[in-house]
C-alpha cells in the first residue's frame, strides 16, 4: 500500500519558504478605479491627497447674519449695536460668506428690532462662526497613506477633498476545488459513506472576511487527471488555488504530485496539529495551497497561511491577531512533534478570564462553532497545567466573550433551550455551556471556572442526590444548589427493543456505550451494576464513553450499541424504545457569590416560567420540582 | 427669522422614548429562507437543530485497514499476528467502516508480508480510528439558538448535520434622503457655495456594518413638499428612513415637522455634542430619523442610535461596544449642557495607552478619519485634566492601536510622507502624528505622551535651533535630537505678490494669519516681530491662528489673509510667491529609552534613506542635514 512519509516542518519555517518564493515569481496583487462612494471597505494602492479643500469656499457655520467684525466691536449690554439691512446678510449654515463680510453672528444673538434691523449687544471677532477654507482638508494635505482600508469616515474625507474616484487593489480571486470520491453536496439525506461537502462554504466565509472573493469549482472525484485540469482551470482564472482534501501522501492523495507537475511544491507537511498535512505551493506566479481534508485541520492552515497569502496580494503587513491573557480551566498535554491549536471557550468569572479547552479531534466542526479563540501549544511544550496563565488567540471581539453565563456540568439539552429562550429575548448575555458530568460541575464550580453547572448526584448510601456531594467537595455552604427538574433515567435500546431488556441487569449480555468519567450517569451506571452484582469487566463496551445523553442514543439508534443509560428526552428524540430505571434529582449548583447575578437569575427566571415548562412538556420526561 | 428651540433630552432618554414607541408599533425585522451555503453572516431566526448525525455512519479516521478489534488482542512485538485478506478490509479516511468490523489500524502499523498479509505487532481496540456515528454532532443537538450570526465554522457546521436551508432576518434596506439647496453630488470642481454630498456615503458604510443595506435617494432640494415627498417615497420601499441634514430648527429646516404630518416626532434636540439638532420620529409603523447635516454630528447619531435601530430589527440585544482605559495626553474642557463625544488617536507607550484628543469641530471629518475611538465626557462633568485615567470606545481592534509609533509636535509633510513609504515597505505599525508645535513635541515627549515629535526652536539669543529647549524642558539627558532636515521658511503671499511685500517688516500693512501658541514658527514670527521692533497689537491677524503649514497656505490661497509664515513646500503646492527668511533646523526628538524601538528606526531609516531624499527634493524647500 503507498504511503509517502509528510515531512515536519515548524510553522514559521513553512511560511517563510512559501512567502520567499512567492517574492521571487512576483506575487503581488492587481488594482482597479472605483468611485469613492462604493469604496468602503477596499484598500488604496498609492497615498491619497486631497485635491481640494475643505471647505473649499468661507462657510457660514451658523444660521444668522453675515457681517463685517469690526461693524460689532463696540457691542455690549450698555451700548447695543444695530445692524441696519445695509449692514448684514442673512445666510444659513453652510452659506457663502458674502463679499465684505468675515464673521456671522447667529440667529440666537439677534434682537429683532421689527423694521429690518437687529439690535446686537456683543462683539464678533473676524472669522467667528465662520468655517474659512481648508479648515477640515486643506488641499495637497494626505489624507490616507497608501495600503490603507477605506472607512466610512474615509470615503467621507476623500469626497470632501474632492477625489471622486481612486485606484484600490482587486479583491483577489481565490479558486476552491473540493475533491474525493465519497464527497456530495449538501444534503439533509446523505447515503452510507458520502460526505458532504461543507469545507468551502468555510473557506467562503473566511475568505471573505480576509478580503478575498471565492469561485468554488465543482467537486472533483479522486483521479489525478481530473484534479490535475480543475487546478489548470482555476490557475487561468484565479488570483490563489486552494485544492480541498487530499493533501496527504495516501493513495487517493493527488495535490502534492500535481502541484509539482504544474509549479513548484515549497511544503508538504507542516509540524502544527491539527493542520499537518498540508501542501504549500507555487504554479504561473500563484499560490497553490493544499488543504487537509478534516476541516478543523483545514481552518488551522486556512487561518495560519492563506490569511497571510491574502495580505501579501494586498501588500499589507499580516493580520493582527489580539490575544488575551487567560487562565486555563483544564489541564492540556501535547507532543512535542507538533505546535497544537487548542480551541477554547472563554468566559469572565471573579475577574478572571477563564479559557476552557475545547473537543481537540482534527474532525469536530463544533469546536470551531464553540471557539471564542486558540491557544497554541508550542512544539517544545509538553503540556500546560489548570490555573496556569495562558495566552489566547481572539475570534471574538472580547466584549462579546466578557457576557458570558458560564454553564459547566452535567449534560441536559434543557441548557441549551434556556439559552435559546434567553436569546429570544434579547438578553445582553450569552450562556457557554460545556459538558464535562456533574462531578465537573463540582469542580468548576468550586475552582471557580463556571458561574453554575447541572449536577445530578445519587449518595447511593442515602438515595439522595446532591447533598452529601456539595458537603463534601465544597464544604462551608460556599455554593449552593437550587432546583432544577425530574427527570427520567433509563436504559435506551433499539425501537421496538428487539433483545427482549427488561431490567438493568439484562445489560451483562449486551453490547454496552457507556459515559465519561465523573458523569452523574456514571455512577448512576457503577451503582446500578453493585445492585446488581455486576464488575465493569463482565459488560461488553463499559469503556466506550460518550459525553452526552443525545451521542449515546445516537450510538444505539446506529446499531454501534444496543443499550446505554441516558434520558428519556434523548431516546424519545431518537426513536429508542426506553426502559425506565429511576427519577433524579436535576439541579443547579451555583457559586453562592453569583447567586444575585443578573445573568444567573435571568436563567433560573426563563427555568421556572410557564412557557419553558410547556417546551419542557414537549421534549418528554422532565417533571417540575 | 424663524428659529424654534429644540429640547435638550439625555440620551438615554432619547433612545427608551423611541425605542419603546418602536415596541409599542411592533417594529420587527422580515425573514427570508436562504441556502446555508451562501448565509456566512446571516442572522438566524429560530434555534437550528441537527437534522443527522454527523458523521451519520461510523467512518474510518484514518487510511488503513478495518478489522474486528478482537483479531488483534494477541499482537505484541514478541508476538505479531498475522492478518489475511480475509482478517481486512482496505479503508481510506472517511470510508464506512465494513459491516463486521469494529476497528482501523493506520497504514503506518502494518507491516507488508508480500503477499496480501499484514503482520502487525500492536493491538487495536474496538472503535479506535473509527469515528464513531455522531462524534462531531448529534441528530436533534441545538447547534446554534436563535439570533445567532452564522459564523464559517457555524454554517459547516449546519451542513454538517444536513441543513441545506434557512431562514434568516432579511437584511433590513435603509433609505437615505440627502437634502439641501447647496448639495451638490460628489466632484472635484465644486463651485462656490456648493456643498459636496459625502455624508450619504460614510452612511452607507457605516449601516453596512451594522448590517443593513442602503438605498440613497436623489438630492432633495430645501422644499418641503419635495422633502415630504422623498420621505414618503422611502417609507414605502424601505424598513428604516435617514433624512440627512435639515433635522435642526432653521427657517429651512423640514424634518422635524415632516415627520410630524406623515407620523409622530418622538425627540427633537437631544443633549449630545455634536449631534443635539437630531430628530426621531415614525411614521407607518418605522423609524423615521432625521439627522444633522455636519458629518460628525450625524456619524455620532448613526452610531449611537441608528445602530441600535438595526439592532433591534434584528431581534438583538445593543451592539457589543469594546471599551478601554487609557491616559489622557491634553485636558479637556466640557460644558454641563450635553455629554460630548471627543474623538481621540490612541497609542501604547512605555505600557501606558495614550489617548490624544483630536479637533472637536462638527464639520471636521478628518476628526473620525484618525479616531482610534472616543471619550463620551458625562453631561455632568465640566472637564478632565491631562493624566487622569479615561474610558475609550474603541473604533478599531486594540491590535491595531497597540503597534502605533506616536509623533507629536511641530506640522511638516514629511512625516506624512515617511508614514507612506513606511506603509508601502509593509511596516507591521502605523504612525500617528498630531500637529501641536515644537513645544507640544517637548512636552509629549517630556510626559510620556509620545515616542518622537518635529522640533524647529529657535533660541532667540543665541541663534541656534533646539538645543537649548530641549536642556532647559527635559534635562538630564532623558531625550535626545536627532538630525532631520533644514527647511526655508518665509513668507507666503499670493501668486505674483501683488501687495509688493519684500521683507517681514511688511506684514504691518497687510492681513496676517498666524501659526498657534507654542510652534515653532510662532517663534519664530515673535522673534522677527521683535527685531523688526513691531508688537503682536500691530498685526492685523495676529490672534487668527492655524495648525499647520498648508493650513496657513489655503487661506492666502482664498484671499482670507495675505501673508503668513511657512515651508517653501507649503507655498509650492499652493502656487503661492514665497520670500525666504531664513533657513532652519528641523530635528526629531525622542525619549532616550525608544531610540532603538523598532519602530523609531523604522521611521528614521526611511527618513535618511536616498529614495526618500528624492521625494523631498520634490517637495521643495529642504536640504538633508
Amino acid at each position: 500500500m503507498k504511503y509517502n512519509y509528510l515531512n515536519n516542518l515548524p510553522l514559521d519555517e513553512a511560511k517563510q519558504k512559501l512567502f520567499d518564493h512567492l517574492t521571487s515569481v512576483g506575487f503581488a496583487g492587481r488594482t482597479e478605479t472605483v468611485a469613492v462612494t462604493d469604496a468602503c471597505g477596499r484598500v488604496i494602492k498609492n497615498a491619497a491627497y486631497a485635491h481640494i479643500c475643505s471647505p473649499h469656499y468661507n462657510a457660514s457655520a451658523m444660521d444668522g447674519v453675515a457681517v463685517k467684525a469690526e461693524k460689532t466691536f463696540a457691542a455690549s449690554e450698555r451700548t447695543p449695536v444695530t445692524l441696519t439691512e445695509a449692514d448684514y446678510v442673512t445666510v444659513d449654515t453652510g452659506d457663502p460668506l458674502p463679499d465684505g463680510c468675515d464673521a456671522v453672528i447667529m440667529v440666537e444673538d439677534l434682537i429683532d428690532s421689527g423694521d429690518g434691523s437687529y439690535q446686537i449687544i456683543s462683539s464678533v471677532y473676524p472669522w467667528q462662526n465662520v468655517r474659512q477654507v481648508g479648515e477640515d482638508i486643506c488641499m495637497g494635505d494626505m489624507i490616507a497613506p497608501s495600503g490603507t482600508t477605506l472607512t466610512p469616515a474615509l470615503c467621507g474625507a476623500l469626497l470632501a477633498g474632492g477625489i471622486t474616484e481612486i485606484e484600490v487593489m482587486k479583491r483577489p480571486l481565490v479558486g476552491v476545488i473540493p475533491t474525493g470520491d465519497e464527497i456530495v453536496p449538501p444534503t439533509s439525506d446523505p447515503q452510507k459513506g458520502d460526505i458532504i461537502e461543507f469545507n468551502s462554504t468555510v473557506f467562503k466565509g473566511m475568505l471573505d472576511s480576509f478580503g478575498a472573493s471565492v469561485k468554488v469549482y465543482p467537486i472533483t472525484p479522486d483521479k489525478k487527471e481530473l484534479i490535475s485540469a480543475a487546478v489548470e482551470t482555476a490557475l487561468n482564472e484565479c488570483d490563489v488555488v486552494l485544492v480541498s482534501a487530499g493533501s496527504s501522501a495516501g493513495r487517493d492523495d493527488y495535490t502534492s504530485e500535481i502541484i509539482a507537475a504544474l509549479g513548484t511544491v515549497l511544503v508538504h507537511g507542516i509540524a502544527v496539529k491539527p493542520g499537518k498535512p498540508a501542501v504549500l505551493g507555487e504554479a504561473c506566479g500563484k499560490p497553490v495551497i493544499g488543504l487537509p481534508g478534516y476541516p478543523v485541520s483545514a481552518i488551522v492552515i486556512m487561518d495560519e497561511i492563506v490569511s497571510e497569502v491574502i495580505a501579501r496580494y494586498y501588500g499589507k503587513p499580516n493580520p493582527t491577531r489580539t490575544t488575551v491573557k487567560a487562565t486555563l480551566a483544564k489541564r492540556i498535554v501535547s507532543s512535542l512533534k507538533y505546535s497544537e491549536y487548542v480551541r477554547v471557550s472563554l468566559g469572565r468569572i471573579g475577574g478572571k478570564l477563564i479559557a476552557s479547552p475545547l473537543p481537540r479531534g482534527a474532525g469536530v466542526i463544533t469546536s470551531f462553532t464553540k471557539a471564542d479563540g486558540v491557544l497554541i501549544v508550542p512544539q517544545n511544550c509538553e503540556g500546560i497545567e489548570a490555573g496556569e496563565e495562558v495566552e489566547i488567540r481572539l475570534y471574538k471581539p472580547l466584549n462579546e466573550i466578557e457576557n458570558t453565563l458560564i454553564v459547566t456540568g452535567s449534560h441536559d439539552p434543557l441548557i441549551d433551550e434556556v439559552a435559546n429562550f434567553l436569546a429570544e429575548q434579547g438578553a445582553p448575555f450569552r450562556v457557554c455551556s460545556t459538558h464535562v458530568g456533574s462531578m465537573g460541575a463540582i469542580y468548576a464550580v468550586r475552582d471557580g471556572h463556571a458561574h453554575m453547572g447541572g449536577i445530578h448526584l445519587l449518595d447511593t448510601e442515602t438515595g439522595e442526590y446532591n447533598k452529601s456531594y456539595v458537603e463534601k467537595y465544597i464544604p462551608g455552604g460556599k455554593a449552593v444548589t437550587v432546583k432544577g427538574v425530574k427527570r427520567v433515567q433509563g436504559l435506551m435500546v433499539a425501537p421496538g427493543n428487539p433483545l427482549g431488556v427488561k431490567a438493568f441487569k439484562d445489560v451483562r449480555n449486551l453490547r454496552y456505550v457507556n459515559r465519561q468519567r465523573g458523569a452523574g450517569t456514571r455512577i448512576l451506571c457503577d451503582y446500578l451494576l453493585e445492585q446488581n452484582g455486576l464488575s465493569p469487566e463482565q459488560i461488553n463496551g463499559y469503556r466506550n464513553e460518550e459525553f452526552t445523553h443525545t451521542a449515546v442514543a445516537a450510538l444505539i439508534a446506529a446499531g454501534n450499541a444496543d443499550a446505554g443509560l441516558g434520558i428519556y428526552s434523548a431516546a424519545k428524540m431518537y426513536g429508542l424504545d426506553f426502559i425506565p430505571i429511576c427519577d433524579e434529582t436535576y439541579e443547579f449548583l451555583i457559586d453562592g457569590k453569583y447567586l444575585d447575578d443578573p445573568m444567573v437569575q435571568a436563567f433560573l427566571d426563563v427555568l421556572y416560567s410557564a412557557e419553558f415548562q410547556k417546551r419542557l412538556a414537549e421534549m418528554g420526561g422532565y417533571e417540575v420540582c
